[in-house]
């Protein structure tokens, strides 16, 4: 068996063997493929496809290049979610606690933005104290003490997905369904989880920008998901405008509490009550409400435990930008489109992403929105608002925004589209 | 500019601006575009092509990357040849001192065998003494003096190219006709030559097995060189079946003399002479005769001029293999198929080629053929003789010829394929 024989077998637009997928994956993982190999290979799965097979013993492959966490011991039944990232996505940290409220575990394992999308543990690490990497037995703690725990993925899960993630971000195939669906399986599988609840976002802010897309992508992980024993449900739903009002770290963490409180912004309801319904129903809990749990405060005491629990400052005043800038609307009239992607980017250049896996993000920065799509709005008054700490980067976030709303004659109609736009089982 | 983008362009089947190639590939050069991004362009340009604005921007970016050479102090007309390569493909060693001897100048930057096919370095160096390494002063001397020059291209010529070749090589992409063209005609229009001949192998024992493919990488390649204001000429030519009845090192330079003392196998004569007629009319030299010259000994003389130039003796013998292993006919009839591919990997494994660039070749080792196709041969007569001097992979080289070669019963009617094949210009 050798890489070069591996690589002209997908480029010839052969099917790769089980050995074939099995070599190629244990070797790289070994180091004895090399990086110029296997991004070769990327580039011929990206263009080429792989089939069902072929996907699923790719992700079995990965899952086999490390270790595997165990829930059994739980009391509980679990169920993790995974969104494929969106902007303004926030919906993890209202929803693990609502989930452990109702009677499920929720061991979610999450990862850092990269590129216009926000990362889960960069929000939460917005809260003074809180600590995103724990040991697999701190994790364990937490997650029977509280309930929920939101984590960093230790490095034994799945290495050769993260080496090949790495490497994908750095040659341009990140955009090839098989590798997206088998990178995120091989985790969630290697996790443990007994159910899992996929968010798959379509729209100009997600990295499917069609829903033909985003249904390959859903219905090859489910696949995946119950070929491996995991109870795997898939909605999918609508990233073309900003999820709530907020984009960024602490703005969005501030935003889940409010959730949590029993307020916030309708869709963050709506999807956050949406997803916990799916997430309970394929953990097997009946008879629960998500939206009492919000009213009644039960969501919010897990909340407040599981960031104690990771030693953070439930009460803790959370991070503000140095700087704001106000953009105003221009016209009096209907706001018709509010850009995912172009919030996403401004959100990112004012300093709430990295362009770099090393770079640091501001806590602090990122866009405030006070028009949604569908709102009457005034000339003059405010439709968004830009926080950071570096100010001189203002003039590059707003380069982004251009063009990225339409505001039409007042009385024009409006029909706002679902926040869920199908489900895959 | 950033490798992704590029990547990306080529990936969506986009066309790559001028800007974006003199960008990679000098930011390759200098090491800023990782192996591993190149390599998942080279797959891209593989499977997406490229069109003829992009291969000719391609081809000069990799001539800028390095230094020109420049001839035009000599008195008389520069000829060069390339040979794609192919099994048994001495001929470079007879033709270069035959068109100096009609009277044009030959400059013959050659390579090393890589694969099944054998390189002109490689044969050369099984002549004691003999040097491959010349300075860019060394070989302008030599080739003043005796009107021709066979030796290795130094490290300042297209060195992009050297740097993409040893990737394509470990990466599965060696097969992009965009890449084999621009390749070849980087390094031959930076060697300076006025007139080029490219000799296409078409064949099993070729990389181009069809002639439609063959027709493409010659039109592109003489297209090149036309833009680049050198003639340029391509004969395409049968690689079916081994040319002359050597494979190896110092069996094919054995072989080579013969032609050059007036002998030889009909197949080698006729294309040395074909091609020496090819070189001499694209350097604009009148009225010579290729024929003569190996008839009357002026080639054999610039022969021995030219070897004893860099250090070889003509007179020395030539190494032997220590081991023969005879290959004797199955059955009496007519040989109508030895396939070219076999019989090259036969010879390899026998330790004539290299698996890695860094890998010794035994002088002596290859495969001697005692019948050609259309030849009556009998039952029990040798058919091959193997020569090496590591008997222990006589088993491994023969599993190559398997299926190698057909006996038909006697009196088959057998049309021998033509030698020349076609022409472009």
């Amino acid at each position: 068996m050798d890489a070069i024989s591996v690589i002209r077998t997908k480029r010839d637009r052969g099917e790769l063997s089980p050995e074939q997928i099995d070599w190629v994956i244990d070797a790289y993982t070994r180091g004895e493929v090399a990086d110029e190999q296997m991004s070769a290979l990327a580039m011929a799965i990206l263009l080429n496809g792989m089939n069902r097979t072929e996907i699923a013993r790719w992700t079995a492959a990965m899952i086999a290049s490390g270790e595997r966490m165990d829930f059994s011991s739980l009391s509980r039944p679990t169920a993790d979610k995974h969104s494929t990232g969106g902007v303004g996505d926030k919906i993890t940290l209202p929803l693990a606690p609502l989930v452990a409220a109702c009677g499920a575990a929720v061991p979610q394992l999450s990862g850092r933005g990269l590129g216009h999308t926000g990362g889960t543990l960069d929000k939460l690490e917005s809260i003074p104290g809180w600590r995103a990497l724990l040991s697999n037995e701190e994790m364990l703690h937490v997650l029977e003490t509280t309930g929920a725990v939101i984590c960093a993925a230790g490095d034994g899960l799945a290495p050769a997905d993260k080496k090949l993630y790495a490497l994908r971000d750095v040659t341009g195939t990140v955009e090839a369904i098989p590798l997206i669906a088998s990178s995120i399986m091989s985790k969630k599988i290697a996790e443990g989880t007994g159910s899992l609840v996929l968010d798959v976002k379509v729209g100009s802010g997600a990295f499917m920008k069609n829903i033909a897309d985003a249904r390959e992508l859903a219905s090859t992980m489910v696949g995946l998901g119950t070929d491996h024993g995991v109870k795997t449900v898939a909605l999918l739903t609508d990233m073309s405008t900003p999820l709530g009002l907020t984009a960024g770290n602490a703005l969005e963490v501030r935003e889940s509490v409010e959730v949590l409180a029993g307020g916030g912004p309708a869709d963050v309801v709506e999807l956050t009550i949406a997803l916990a319904r799916e997430m309970l129903d394929a953990a097997g809990v009946k008879d629960a409400d998500p939206a009492k749990a919000l009213a009644d405060g039960s969501a919010m005491d897990v909340w407040r435990r599981m960031i104690a629990a990771q030693g953070g400052d439930p009460d803790a005043p959370l991070p503000v930008a140095r700087e704001q800038h106000v953009v105003t609307a221009p016209s009096s009239g209907v706001l018709t489109r509010l850009d995912a992607y172009g919030v996403g980017v401004a959100a990112w250049r004012l300093g709430a992403g990295r362009a770099r896996k090393e770079d640091p993000v501001q806590a602090g920065a990122g866009v405030e929105l006070h028009a949604k799509p569908g709102d009457t709005v005034t000339a003059g008054q405010p439709l968004l608002t830009l926080h950071t700490d570096t100010p001189e980067k203002f003039d590059y976030a707003l380069k982004s925004l251009e063009g990225a709303y339409d505001i039409a004659a007042e009385g024009t109609a409006y029909e706002p589209a679902p926040v869920v736009l199908g489900r895959i089982a």
